[in-house]
C-alpha cells in the first residue's frame, strides 16, 4: 500500500499502471504530470489521476511511489528535475524497454541515491499510444523484468516485486546487460523486422494489391509493425548494437533457407521447418 | 446444392470445408478418401464424411462436387487417378496456396477436361494439421481467391464463387501468376521469415533463455512459425522464385533501417517507422 503515486508521464503505460494499482487497492491518491498538458488533463477527466501537477518536482512531493513512464531518452533529464522534491524513502521505477541506458541515466541523475531507483520493464504494450487507451488489464498475466543493481538490498527488490505481483504480473530479475541482449532478440529486433517487412511491401509497385490479399497470418505476424514511432525509434537506438547483431543472425538463417529453396532440397527444407515449428508449438509465454 | 461431395484428402482444410458446407446445407452426402486410412476413419468417426472410399476414383463416382485437399505436389497424380470415374459435369476445386503449379498439374492430368477444374485458394489455415482440428468456422469471413483460366465460362466461375460465398467467404478472382506473386509477398515469404527468425533464436547459445522472456509481440509475430512442415515445404518450393525475390526486398529494407541505427539518425528512423506504422494501422483484412 502506498500513500501517493506520482505518475510522471501520462500515456498508455503510466495510465494503465495507475488504473491497475488503483483497482488492486494499492494507492491512496495519484498525482499526474505530463510534458503535454492535454494528456495530464485527459488523465484527470478519465479519473486516472486525482490531481495534475505543474512540474515533475511538484508531482513527486509527498509521494512514496514514483512511476517514470516517459520516453527512455528523457530518463536522465526527468529524474534530475524531480530529484529536489523526491522523498528519500520513495520507490522510483520506470517501464522502459531497455535497461543498460536507463541505469546509466539514473546513475547520472540520482548519484548516491541510485538505490531508490528500481529499473523495471513490463513486457507488454499496445499498438496504440496515449492515455485514452489506458487499460487496467494491460499488465495482468504479463512478465515484468526487474534489473536490480549491486546497491539494491534484497528488501528493496522484494518491495518492487510485491508491487508488480499485486498487479498480476510474473516478476523476474536479470542483469541490465542480459536484459537488453534478450529483449533485442525477442522484442526489439522483431519490431525492426516487422517495420522492414512492411516497408519492403510498400516499396513495391504492386504492394497495395498484395496487401489487399493478405490474411490472418499476415495480420498477426505484422501486428507489431503498427507500434508507436517515438517509442520504437528510442528503443531501437538505445539497443542498436544488439539489434544489429540479431539482424545479422536472422539474415544468416534466411540465407540458409534460401539456399535450400535454390537447390530445391525438399527433405532438408522440411526438416528445417519441422525443427522450428516444433519449438514454436512448444513455446509458452512466460515459460519459454 | 450438391448431391455428393467427394472429399479427396481428409485433413484440416478438407474436413473444415465439409463441415462448413454441411452446416450451410449445401451437401447431400459426403464421401471421403485419404491416402492415410486412419485419417479417413477419423473423418467417419467425427461425422465429417458419410462413407470412406478405398480409392480416389471410387470416391468421386457419382459426385457432382470434388474437393481436392491434398499436398499441392500430389495434384497431378491425384487428378489422374480419379479422372476415369469423374462425372463430366462435376465441379472440381483445390485449396492449394500456390496456383501456377496447380494449374500446370491439372492441365497435365485433365487435358481437354481442364474446364471442370476451378483453382481455388482460401487464405486461411491453422497452426495444427489433421482432420481432428477441422472447424466449421475456419473459412467464415476469410478470402478465397479463384484463378480461372481462359477456358472457363462466366457461369463456371459463378458456380464456384457462389459455393464459397455460401460458406461466408469473400471471393476474388486473379490470374494464377498474379496470385502467386501476391501470395509470395503476403503469405509464403512471411512464413519463410518466421521460420528463419525462430531458427536464428534456436542457433544462439542463450536462445532458450531469450525465449523464456518473450511476450505478446513475439507470440503474435511468430505464430505462423508453427506451421505444418509438409505444407510449407511444398508451398515455398512451388513458389521459390517469387519467395526468394521477396526475401531480397526484405533484406534491402532491413539494411536501410540498420544503416539508420548505425548512423544514430533518430529523425530518419522515426520517420521510416511512422510511415510503415501508419500503413499497418490503416490495413484491414480483405480490404488492404
Amino acid at each position: 500500500m502506498f500513500e501517493k503515486l506520482a505518475l510522471i508521464g501520462c500515456g498508455l503505460m503510466g495510465g494503465s499502471f495507475a488504473l491497475a494499482a488503483r483497482q488492486a487497492k494499492l494507492l491512496g491518491s495519484v498525482s499526474g504530470y505530463s510534458r503535454s498538458p492535454a494528456s495530464a488533463q485527459k488523465a484527470m477527466e478519465l479519473g486516472i489521476v486525482d490531481a495534475v501537477a505543474a512540474t515533475a518536482a511538484d508531482c513527486v512531493r509527498g509521494a512514496d511511489l514514483v512511476l517514470l513512464a516517459v520516453p527512455v531518452a528523457s530518463t536522465q533529464a526527468t529524474l534530475s528535475s524531480l530529484l529536489p522534491q523526491l522523498d528519500p524513502q520513495a520507490l522510483v521505477m520506470d517501464v522502459g524497454s531497455t535497461k543498460a541506458d536507463v541505469v546509466r541515466a539514473a546513475e547520472q541523475a540520482l548519484g548516491e541515491r541510485i538505490a531508490q531507483f528500481m529499473p523495471a520493464h513490463p513486457i507488454c504494450g499496445k499498438e496504440v499510444a496515449g492515455i485514452e487507451h489506458a487499460d487496467a488489464k494491460l499488465y495482468a498475466g504479463q512478465q515484468v523484468i526487474l534489473t536490480p543493481l549491486p546497491v539494491h538490498s534484497a528488501a528493496q527488490v522484494e518491495r518492487a516485486r510485491a508491487l508488480w505481483a499485486a498487479l498480476g504480473c510474473q516478476v523476474k530479475t536479470l542483469e541490465p546487460q542480459l536484459h537488453d541482449e534478450a529483449l533485442a532478440a525477442v522484442s526489439h529486433f522483431p519490431h525492426l523486422l516487422a517495420f522492414a517487412f512492411m516497408d519492403s511491401l510498400m516499396q513495391q509497385a504492386d504492394g497495395e494489391r498484395y496487401l489487399a490479399l493478405a490474411g490472418p497470418g499476415f495480420r498477426d505476424s505484422t501486428r507489431i509493425a503498427a507500434g508507436d514511432p517515438d517509442l520504437w525509434a528510442d528503443a531501437l537506438l538505445a539497443n542498436a548494437t544488439q539489434v544489429i547483431a540479431q539482424s545479422q543472425r536472422l539474415q544468416q538463417s534466411l540465407h540458409a533457407l534460401e539456399e535450400l529453396l535454390h537447390r530445391g532440397d525438399r527433405a532438408a527444407l522440411r526438416q528445417a521447418i519441422e525443427q522450428v515449428s516444433q519449438r514454436r508449438s512448444a513455446w509458452r509465454m512466460g515459460q519459454g
